[in-house]
């Protein structure tokens, strides 16, 4: 051993300076870990001159020569550039609570690869997605941060001058409108990494600021924008080293709707359906059967095997077979079809793929009702299927009743979004009808949340004041409210579409955090607060 | 002609689709101007079919399916995609007023090619310079626009929420501190293009937000970052097809002052000054002969010479002489000297580049005051020679003293300024001996102004101590001002310095812009409004 170390010592191994914190000890005290802000360096420092071993904590900033060989890193001298008092806390300790000194140190967690690795994840979306939009002619512009208050001011922060009392702004909640006046303006296609705020009670995954990528075109449409936003979601799943953005999925609001009683569905846990072309007769009755598939990658216990039979019979179906895994099949649901039969009928039904999937018997129209039970029984679970399941909401409603007056109606997204057909808008006379309209709006949503949002936008002024006196707002009403936008789109307004990614709720995504606080350097606690500044 | 027309139009001419907005219109009727967000395009339009002529109207959109010759493009259809009504104002009308139309259509302005370079610019430096440091290991982190309030709370933004009372933030001046936190905590090196904030009166060019580009480094020093912000600007004029980023100078804070009266010199108007080794005999007296060269591409009249005459006299000096082009030497200052000994004394001076220099007579210890006095009457001269000399403006005091406290000091930059010399700083007990210490604190200056400005941090609590015992605070005040700060000093700092460059300005500099507001997509007016939005 002693022979061995010597050889490694000799002057010819390449010498190497590396500069960064202790991290961590080896047990035997020959070793320690040194985190040189990319890499955790592991370096045996037995026989180095320089500093006293002592100095060697957790925290310590040292500067170490060293000679590298293939299996570690050999310290000759070790010069200790500034000793440290660094307070310790293990990884149990949680970091969201205002005087956890976890939070209190957060920038400490810097020293940690791991975490380090979010916010290097983080610096290269952004930098590459940049590149992503320069090549296809996008644009960063800036806009503003001190903004006009809105007509309603909801959900804003109030920026207040000190020097001049009458001086008062609103922190964006996004820079949509900006980009609108851009691509009006003549930036035809334009982007912004930009902080977003919002003023609105803490929730477990809220922040009240945030960064959204926001896009918006001119001479565009929402086909080339969706295929936009999958290329840099896609983009973003490479860059994580995860293969998730392979088939970004489209289903309408209402199909939403209807299978999931959620716009924002997690397709991880969808149940398929599927007719089979055959009638289950029993004695005095006769039904339609269909197979439910359950997501794959989920297991049941049998109590919850149980739970979904109740479902199933609280709509007046039954669950007669489980096509499934051998060793699950027959323990949980008993075979009531003959099995030849159901063989050809799922032989028939072709689009069906094989996994677990109950045999149902019952009437084919109530599938729908039985599906949203599913999914709300199963979005209750904790467990998930791994993987990314993205899937953009289209065709969204127009109008909504507005909950504060009744009979009046409201814009679903915001008054702007561009209406599907806008000639069924000009004949639509009754709420029912107009409630009936489609916006062009589409939402991304992954694994059931909310990533992205973004709309086509009205360019005809007189259209947006059809839009405006089917919400019943007279023209000084709208005058106020969005004057600034009526004068610029009589300015001559092409097709203009754009959207905001939501890169913080991304980011937990994709690295499986939680909240959006893992993901964000400096975040605030639940009480709006930054626990590092906080006075104390 | 006809026939050439019709030659033009044969299929085999490639086919193109232009969209766009009209923004001109030939004399003759038969061609009109337009802008597809990036180029202005000349098409040709006799014959076309679609719309009606009389809908070519500035600021319509229009899609255009035209042929391309060499000359021109010939439309074959056009397609009104929007009628406009956009308000015309000419270059004329100021863009700077609250009521100004131009300033209300801001957003209008970018279908002004020349208007939207700036723009693309903007945005090319932001990408190309974010690559760069990308290329340096740099690593981009968001930090908090919702900060806590200084102890001071001075020219800092409230930031108000109307859903807690007990919530209030301040808009960051900078990100400086956390980019410190950064640095301490792991993060080895840091950027950031940061909005900054600051709530002051307004000036001709002043912004209450705008954008600096934050770098912060650990394990470096003065050298490494003045190389890294020297490389940032010579790419920014290599993107902007300037040549200026040749020559960066360096001067002590000591020898700006003594030299130009100012720490932000634009050396453009230097006045170069050489003694020559000879002495001037007339009757009655010797004097020192020297060399003043005055800034070369200058013009004056004769009542300025007249003028410079004066300051040299002011001095009790005289000038003896002219060296410069023929046309003007003797019409103005009549030689008094001896051309032979005055050819043999330039000669032997050999540091001096012929111009238009004065041939000084005096004291040449008095050259420091002159020198003051002619930058002083230069730099309320309008004129400027063309062309960008940058300089980094080193060696700033440590302290100065406090004028709202008579006999007491303050940090002259930021109280984390490493001293040049711990040693000395120890030493040093009265005001006039703190006062002449230096700090490791370095300013980028072009053309008179200041485009960037940076320091080395004390890594060292103790010294930061020291630092704050010459100010007279006492530990309590140091806790509640610095607390944080001192905190994550003890938690292991490494040697860290960092810099902000002042990107408004430097690319209003670089674009020959005399005001920031025009390289700010929507800046806000005098009074602190944005014309855009504000109430009407």
């Amino acid at each position: 051993m002693a022979d061995a170390r010597a050889q490694r010592l000799l002057p010819e191994a390449p010498a190497i300076v590396v500069e960064g914190w202790v991290i961590g000890h080896a047990a035997d005290g020959d070793s320690f870990q040194l985190f040189d802000g990319r890499h955790e360096l592991e370096i045996e420092y037995s026989g180095a001159a320089g500093c006293a071993r002592s100095d060697i904590k957790i925290g310590a900033v040292l500067r170490v020569e060293a000679s590298q060989s293939d299996r570690a890193i050999l310290a000759r001298n070790i010069e200790l550039l500034a000793a440290a008092a660094a307070p310790r806390f293990d990884a149990a300790v949680p970091d969201d609570g205002p005087d956890s000194p976890r939070s209190r140190y957060r920038y400490l967690e810097f020293r940690n690869p791991a975490f380090q690795q979010v916010f290097r994840l983080r610096h290269r979306i952004w930098l590459e997605i940049s590149n992503l939009l320069d090549a296809r002619g996008y644009l960063h512009v800036e806009t503003p941060l001190l903004a006009t208050q809105s007509e309603t001011g909801a959900n804003e922060f109030v920026v207040t001058s000190t020097r001049d009392a009458h001086l008062r702004y609103a922190l964006p909640q996004s820079p949509q409108l900006f980009g609108h006046l851009l691509a009006i303006g003549g930036v035809t296609r334009y982007f912004q990494w930009s902080r977003c705020f919002r003023d609105e009670d803490s929730r477990a995954n809220r922040q009240p600021e945030f960064t959204q990528l926001h896009v918006e075109a001119a001479f565009s449409d929402e086909a080339a924008l969706i295929q936009l936003g999958e290329e840099i979601v896609r983009r973003c799943f490479e860059l994580a080293g995860l293969d998730g953005g392979a088939a970004f999925e489209q289903l309408s609001f209402h199909e939403a709707q209807r299978r999931f009683g959620t716009d924002k569905p997690d397709l991880r846990i969808a149940c398929g359906f599927t007719q089979l072309p055959c009638i289950l007769v029993e004695p005095g009755r006769e039904s339609q059967l269909f197979v439910c598939e359950l997501p794959p990658g989920l297991d049941f216990t049998n109590e919850e095997i149980g739970q979904i039979g109740n479902l199933v019979a609280r709509r007046r179906m039954q669950v007669t077979g489980y096509v499934g895994p051998e060793a699950q099949r027959h323990a949980r649901f008993p075979m009531r079809v003959n099995a030849d039969e159901l063989a050809a009928a799922l032989r028939a039904a072709n689009t069906y793929v094989p996994g677990s999937s109950l045999l149902i018997a019952g009437e084919w129209a109530a599938h729908g009702k039985l599906s949203r039970d599913l999914y709300k029984w199963l979005i209750e679970r904790p467990q998930r299927p791994p993987g990314y399941r993205p899937v953009w909401i289209r065709e969204f409603p127009l109008f909504e009743e507005d909950a504060a007056q009744k009979g009046r109606l409201k814009a679903f997204s915001h008054p702007f979004t561009a209406p599907q057909d806008p000639a069924a808008l000009a004949e639509a006379k009754r709420n029912h009808e107009l409630l009936a309209l489609k916006g062009r709006a589409f939402d991304l949503v992954l694994n059931g949340e909310e990533i992205g949002s973004g709309s086509m936008l009205i360019g005809d002024p007189d259209l947006l004041h059809e839009i405006f006196a089917r919400m019943s707002l007279s023209k000084k009403e709208v005058r106020a409210m969005f004057g600034v936008v009526m004068d610029a789109l009589a300015c001559g307004a092409p097709p203009i579409g754009g959207f905001g990614l939501g890169i913080d709720r991304l980011l937990a995504l994709m690295t499986g955090k939680d909240r959006i606080r893992d993901v964000i350097a400096f975040p605030k606690s639940r009480n709006g607060i930054c626990p590092v500044f906080q006075k104390r």
